[in-house]
């Protein structure tokens, strides 16, 4: 096969035909062809020895299954060693046997040729769609995050040295993962996915220009960006679409319903300089409305969001994905056995052992946290009211500086503390030593969530609960919807527009005829995206907001609704343009967000059921009808127990996926079932049949 | 074939070798054997005319796939008129080919030729062990029930009339059941499996003579009995030994944990009298160790169970029955159409209308059934009070009489009301439309336990949560325990056996040269089983008062065990000797019990915590300590909560499944996956071939 060689298209800005700058070749020849596309760049770092480079390069060209005589697994990938000066770059390309090879592991569902998504599959290829042309066949996104794949699962085959780096650093261990190494000792920069500047600028006109209000290209953001940004899209256009019913609701309470003044002659004084500090304090009957109206709401959305959620996996061919049947993920180890499943050998961890580290190490430290979090807040109370009496007291200019004390330092407590944790929330959970890494991002993601979380609304609960202002909770809320969408708004764009504008103006400015290794370069100098944490957990809090609390402040949803108009433009533009691309896995689903967002909707219940007990007008109800405060307590108890029933009830009567995907995944479920029992009848035949042939 | 004709065994009771009163014929020469077994006892009421017989028993040994010739589906069984004098008997046996063509279709698991339990095909028959010996290959639950199951699928293909039976009455219509319509209008009154009396005879020397006091046989029991009645002595054994922890316990602190008489100086003079009245009280220790410790007890016995109930499920090669892909269960109806999965022609009702039934009529009329129970007992309570406050004023005799009026208005109430549920909640899920059979069951046992559990704990719940009375609850609990103890003994096993021995005397007293037919006239004589709902449901209520309340009365535990220590054998004896013996279907787990005990586990932890709490002498100790009862109610939600936790904790720790049959299960998943992509790549090149030939 390997004499089947054929000249290879270079990357423009090459001009030699052979060489050493050229593509490697390629030893199969179905994936000869004219045009190799560049999809993703590794930066090395400066100083890196060629012998390195080469290495590096070789590695990465190599077939996968090597015999004896090589000492590593290859990716079977296309190289290019860049065209720049500095040398510091590797430009790799995917042949479409690799391509083919990683979408049939990865469990991608394709069209195939009776029109239904199927589990793609290498030997039954010739039936699927479009697959002669493989940027038709798979999406941008895809090819991209296959040669990630494929370059994370690079691996020593026996103890080695790396050439061109010296012994103690250089040294690879028999199946330690190459790319994960190379990373550790800094001979690898960056990895980075590469635009492609013209359907980019097609994307973007479609986006986030201004022509286009409404709705978003969630099938071009699949397709160009991928699966989990993808998800998260489609998740913010569908909440921003469901904010419309609280958002009216809000403002027709507003404007249409009138305020009452509750300091008639039954409340006493104190009560009465309550009320009218909370002027615009609405009517008994729209807190009302507004609580029931917001629990049903939040099940409602949730509901639907998981029918549209099943629906977009479908869509996209991500329906089938068994991440368990895969290589397990680059940090995870354990002693070198066969896997019982699928007979392949990798190391492998018993699962009570990580059951046991979750639940004995993991969930105890979390709540160690958590509790340092209250005890922060409960010390800063403390020692606010002390400074505050000393003040009062002694009335001196030093005791106004002691004022500020008790604020500067919960809030330097407060910051330690996250960053602390962060830090053993990552450790934690790498300790779990997880097999699957969406399971990895699972646990690791909902440790920082709750902590989150903790910060952001204990201090509103604690207004609400034991404090039991609702003025002071309304205020709070009004201040930090406006504030934190002015902040947000401003650090995450305008800031990085102008650094992106001014100061990096020299390398940006490039136009369309400049070199290929120019345009490069420029993209392997942006920012790394940050994730999709700080957004997710955005539009949580927000989330938070309106469910939770929202009866006492009915401006939130409008509020709300507007922030996501615009946070769709701005999150686009900032992902188009002042970023790398991201690698952005294929996913069904929105993972642990998805669990967050339902429990949160789950919380509001009771939240709003207490708030409604401690409104003002509810309260002053009750006392006129002269009930107990243990009766009015009772009275709460059951009707919150009635309306989690009524939630749990729309949640059952909303089925989780449309009845056509379900039975699409019922269908392939039965025939996969049917088709272990033909084959191994086939199986047994073909060994009967052996013998016969021998004798023939 | 069906000219291979070859004379078949006749029943030992039959002499004669032809005629009308022989087996029927097989069609299929594989299933020509020497020795039928007959299985199953059909039982025609009396007068039913000759000519309805020998059309149920034609139909009954018609084929499955009939040409357009027959107006009705058969069922492919083999059947003998029986030969008794009334000639209101049929016999059925099963032919090899439909014995092994069902348990491909019920997914049954048997031993492949690789020592593994695997999927039974029909076409890979040969593969598997035993299978050349029907008897050993399935039980004799397994192939009662594949008739049963053959039975009920019986269905006219067009509209036509029951012969012998008048026209209103004897309609069928196109793609009606037959067997159903049958015991509708009374032709069949009863089916019932025979008992194999050798089989039996051993089994009970293993099960309830007194050499085996310990253990039962399982496997005999799934084999004998099949799955669900296996289950369920599975579970029973499992939970009684389970029990002797919480009895040491309980016997450790009855004997050497001194009682501490709290009526000391702190008291005043009636808590003195309240703590005289309860002075076996436990102390406050006790209390502590019984509720920690029977929380924790209740998660780790369920956990535990999960996964003997997983092992159990492959031991007996029912893991991977999948009854969304069989045929509706017969009650199912809805307009006819293609299943989209599995593409059989059958009865299809959309999901959502059952959701929709389900949440908006099921679920707030068993809810409104609750509401009554609770206001039966309120209004109870109330007239109790009223009249007793009658008699103390007057105390005259017609007063008196008037003190019983509340109660037994309260039991005719109770009696009422939970005899019109029944229907109701029968009538709910029927109409619910269920397509599985295991789905229905679900459904209408929950309704009933639902209701059920109410009547029984309402009243405990009531005395400890709003009467706060220890004392009474502890008197009513021990009283329940042995009363409820003996009234079952008695009920359930004395009375049958004094029947049986005394009334039924003559027809029971059968020697084992007694012609055949005389032993099968018994057993359709017999009492038909009543199910194990009534089982299940003294076992639940039993573990209900052992976790909700047993830390107010520590001989709970010691009560249990001793009367499960019977009750299996009780049981055993029941099943084998006062009954006739059940169909069983072969099931992976307990189904709706298994989450009814979970959740009544977990409702244990907030019982407990709430009786720690009224506990005396708790709660004179948070007196002495000076706390206010609102600082006491929060911290009991902290303790509650942190209880929770840890039993989530626990039970995530402890995983559902052992690993091997984890192994096992994803083993058969992923080479389901590989199977359907093969199978796809066969059936293209099938049909590539298929031309090759058509051309030679």
């Amino acid at each position: 096969m390997k004499t089947q060689k054929e000249p290879l298209e270079e990357l423009s800005a090459g001009g030699k035909s052979s060489g050493p700058t050229s593509w490697s070749r390629v030893s199969c020849p179905c994936c000869i062809s004219r045009h190799v596309e560049p999809l993703v760049l590794i930066q090395l770092s400066e100083n890196v020895p060629l012998i390195t480079k080469q290495w590096i390069m070789s590695v990465i060209s190599a077939p996968v299954k090597t015999g004896c005589e090589t000492a590593t697994l290859g990716a079977q990938l296309l190289v290019h060693p860049g065209e720049d000066m500095k040398g510091d770059m590797i430009v790799v390309a995917a042949p479409r046997c690799t391509l083919l090879r990683v979408t049939e592991d990865l469990g991608l569902c394709k069209i195939y040729q009776d029109g239904n998504m199927t589990a793609f599959s290498y030997e039954d290829k010739d039936n699927f769609c479009n697959i002669e042309d493989m940027q038709r066949f798979l999406t941008l996104a895809e090819r991209q995050f296959i040669i990630k794949h494929e370059l994370d699962s690079m691996r020593a085959l026996e103890d080695q040295r790396i050439p061109g780096i010296p012994a103690p650093k250089g040294k690879l261990k028999a199946r330690e993962r190459i790319l994960q190494k190379l990373e550790k000792v800094g001979v690898i920069r960056n990895i980075t996915p590469l635009h492609d500047q013209k359907k980019l600028t097609a994307l973007g006109k479609q986006w986030y220009s201004q022509k286009n209000l409404w709705g978003q290209p969630l099938d071009g953001i699949q397709a160009y960006f991928g699966g989990t940004i993808a998800y998260y899209f489609s998740f913010l256009d569908f909440y921003t679409l469901s904010l419309f019913p609280p958002a009216i609701l809000g403002m027709f309470i507003i404007f249409f319903l009138p305020s009452i003044n509750f300091s008639s002659e039954n409340t006493t004084a104190s009560e009465s300089t309550q009320a009218k500090e909370d002027n615009d304090q609405p009517s008994v009957s729209s807190y009302v409305v507004q609580a029931v109206f917001s629990m049903l709401w939040s099940t409602v959305f949730m509901e639907l969001w998981k029918r549209r959620s099943a629906a977009l996996s479908y869509r996209w061919g991500t329906f089938n994905l068994a991440e368990e049947f895969q290589e397990p993920r680059p940090g995870f180890h354990g002693e070198i056995g066969t896997n019982p499943v699928t007979g392949r050998l990798e190391p492998l961890f018993p699962d009570w052992k990580r059951r046991v580290r979750i639940g004995l190490v993991s969930v105890p430290v979390v709540g160690a946290f958590l509790g340092l979090v209250v005890m922060g807040m409960a010390l800063f109370y403390f020692f606010e009211r002390l400074v505050s009496g000393w003040h009062k007291s002694s009335n001196s200019y030093f005791t106004v500086a002691l004022l500020y004390l008790p604020s500067i330092a919960h809030i330097v407590y407060t910051n330690v503390l996250g960053n602390v944790y962060r830090n053993v929330a990552l450790k934690l959970t790498e300790a779990e030593n997880h097999r699957e890494e969406s399971s990895f991002d699972y646990h690791h993601t909902t440790k920082v969530l709750v902590f989150t979380f903790f910060n952001n609304f204990a201090v509103l609960f604690h207004i609400t609960f034991f404090k039991e202002d609702l003025g002071l909770l309304r205020k709070r809320l009004s201040s930090l919807l406006i504030v934190t969408q002015v902040v947000n708004q401003f650090t995450e764009v305008v800031v990085p527009f102008l650094v992106d504008r001014f100061m990096s103006n020299s390398e940006r400015n490039l136009k369309e005829d400049d070199p290929e290794v120019d345009h490069l370069q420029a993209q392997g100098n942006l920012p790394a995206f940050p994730g999709l944490f700080a957004e997710y957990i955005e539009l949580l809090v927000q989330f938070g907001y309106l469910s939770l609390f929202s009866c006492v402040y009915p401006l939130t949803a409008p509020l709300l609704l507007l922030n996501n108009l615009t946070e769709i433009r701005t999150d686009a533009y900032k992902l188009c343009k002042l970023f790398n691309k991201p690698f952005s896995a294929p996913v069904g689903n929105m993972g642990v967000w998805q669990a967050a967002f339902e429990v949160l909707s789950f919380i509001s219940v009771i939240s709003n059921c207490w708030l409604l007990l401690l409104s003002p007008p509810v309260k002053d109800l009750t006392q006129d009808a002269g009930l107990s405060s243990g009766q009015v307590l009772v009275f709460a108890v059951i009707v919150e127990h009635v309306l989690i029933g009524a939630k749990m009830i729309l949640a059952f009567i909303i089925p989780d996926e449309p009845d056509w995907v379900r039975i699409k995944r019922e269908q392939i479920e039965f025939h996969s079932m049917q088709a272990l029992k033909k084959q191994r009848i086939k199986s047994i035949q073909v060994d009967d049949t052996l013998p016969l042939k021998d004798k023939l």
